[in-house]
């Protein structure tokens, strides 16, 4: 297995965009080229494109292909759209990885790219009724919002975590958000503001939960050891995990304790070879408040149920045990969903090569993960990356 | 790179199915699992399921845990739905192949399935509206049957192609699906059936189209070195070529050659270390009579514009100069879109195994191709198979 790292990345500004699915398309592929003195179009032997719901969200299929034709891109080797609802751009990080580790092609690009906002907002709403399985959970009303709030619900019940300690994961992101330019949201939210916005699903109220968004982003990947022809920063992928456990909401085990997301990081553990102390960035899966709070949990760094206390404690702030979401997260940055992972992948290239504002840099950072959940959080998903070659 | 080979594989019945999508997921896993001694589906660590529309045929998005809650499948290593249309299918199988053979896992479960028949067919047919581009070419009602008619158009003005000589392939490909007991279509139909069959869009007739076809499939994919402890007849996958040019149907250099399916035989023929005489099998692509005649032109085993004469002198029969779609093809077995290769490669294991009706075994085949065009024919991916490890 090759060792592989990922060389450029480019991206659009995320939020509610006057723009079409292909627009978004080309600004982040342009963004992306430009950044990269020699590699073309016309390199690029794998793509992979990362989109949850063009079907619902523009009724349009076999979308991988349109991003070849509009970024002007002759695939010979692999081609594919990967979907894993809101990791689906994780996905076709994964499957270019395996690509060029493999060593089924040197220049791959993981693309991800989705079109939220619809002229007719209730059925973007509609859309998204379709992540759970409809027949079980569909059609009693449960989506996100409700299955996050439930969760949440439990979770200040078993634990005591309180919604003023959720509201401070909302400030924390809103917060760093101001210093992202591509970011969704760029003002502060205040643990009041938090509180006092509109309920959206007891206990959520609107800034527990992260935005509808437009956007898009792109990454190559190449072998690590072909690395330094195009940069002298690439960004090292040096493990993975990815676990699935059940589906329907009844059949989950708790929904306090994601059990295959303790998979997953003890899977990416291994395989970078690093201790979850190693670990000086987090881009975790903010969807909702409480997302964040059972994260700090299931990475192991506090115990169960202390998520809550984590960040009333600052741990996992810039200078605290583990930096979590400098970027601002998908409560900051909103959350398109086939770009948001490989939107984190960029952030953490940008962090190791200095190039953030100084109030969201960490520091000599040299390892990350970057976090993904999907579905009734049945499914998660993690990159574990480096600075330097491992 | 480590070799890989097809351990097990099993399928529903395909057709016009009283099944839901769920059922045919569990009929297609239980004919899978039971098919194989000592895999059960809590050792699949990848899972990778093809799947075009699921979000417009069933409403429902993030089909992969789905498909693993219903054939309880807990994936450890990685998950992810795969989306190229007519060829999700094989997209799936090359995930699931770039896993093992990169060593990200070793047991990968490569799942299709599509539900394609609605209550309302009109539904269906607007669905499939969103395949080509639609602001471009569905705006103008584009669709696969008209595109394939204008090929056809052309190909028969350039080269004097005969209705007769594309009525042929139906002939014979519904000649061999006679004798598959998984086909759609069981019954004979004669050349002149299908030249008085209803006009779909002209010069194509009802029975020089694919169906409408509800169905799934599943393969698994281990390292070819462990394979032994699975079967003593593996399918071994040696080689593969996958290539894009362009999109949008205007901006295709020509209707009549398909330049990237020339770029992908010569890939596949080159990674597999084969020459095009060698292939015994092909498990041609035949979503309409007139692309599988294009196709014995670009794998080159006649000249350009020969595929009509091709099959009136009885070249892509069993006995001939490469026995096409003896499994019954698209035409004949129907077309369930996300399944679809991955009932082309349980066929060909099931040929090399000798398991297929006397009538349709391709005796001592050594070497198997299988091949899926998707969009406006501007993807096209294939893969080769051995009997034997190479």
């Amino acid at each position: 297995m090759r060792k592989v790292a990922i060389v450029a990345g480019g991206a659009t500004k995320c939020g509610r965009r006057e723009a079409s699915w292909r627009d978004l398309v080309q600004e982040a592929g342009k963004s992306m080229f430009d950044s990269v003195d020699n590699i073309s179009p016309r390199d690029i032997e794998a793509l992979l494109v990362g989109a949850a719901q063009p079907e619902r969200f523009t009724f349009q299929v076999h979308v991988a292909p349109m991003v070849a034709e509009y970024l002007g891109i002759t695939p010979t080797k692999v081609i594919a759209t990967t979907e894993l609802m809101c990791a689906s751009g994780q996905a076709a990080i994964r499957y270019a990885w395996a690509c060029v580790a493999s060593g089924m092609a040197d220049i791959a690009l993981a693309f991800g790219v989705e079109k939220m906002y619809m002229r007719d907002m209730a059925e973007a709403q509609t859309n998204m009724t379709c992540v759970l399985d409809r027949e079980w959970d569909g059609v009693n009303g449960l989506s996100a919002p409700p299955f996050f709030a439930m969760t949440a619900q439990r979770h200040m019940f078993e634990y005591g975590t309180t919604k003023e300690q959720m509201a401070m994961v909302s400030a924390k992101n809103h917060h760093y958000s101001t210093m992202n330019p591509i970011a969704q949201f760029q003002k502060e939210v205040t643990v009041e503001k938090v509180l006092s916005s509109p309920m959206v699903s007891p206990p959520l109220n609107l800034f527990d939960c992260s935005g509808i968004t437009d956007g898009a982003a792109g990454v190559i990947l190449v072998p690590a050891e072909d690395a330094s022809k195009y940069t002298d920063t690439p960004l090292h992928l040096i493990g993975s995990g990815q676990a699935n456990i059940g589906n329907v909401v009844n059949n989950l085990a708790s929904i306090t304790e994601w059990v295959p997301l303790k998979l997953a990081v003890e899977e990416t553990l291994r395989t970078a070879k690093i201790t979850r102390d190693d670990i000086d960035i987090a881009e975790l899966h903010d969807c909702f408040t409480i997302s964040e709070i059972m994260e700090y949990e299931a990475f192991g760094w506090c115990e169960k149920g202390g998520g809550g206390a984590f960040i009333e404690e600052g741990e996992p702030y810039i200078g605290g045990k583990v930096a979590a979401n400098p970027r601002g997260g998908l409560l900051g940055c909103g959350h398109p969903l086939g770009a948001t992972a490989i939107l984190q992948a960029i952030d953490v290239m940008q962090q190791f090569r200095g190039e953030v504002p100084k109030g969201r840099l960490v520091k000599d950072a040299e390892i990350a993960v970057t976090q993904n959940l999907s579905g009734a959080a049945n499914v998660h998903s993690i990159m574990a990356y480096s600075r330097s070659p491992k």
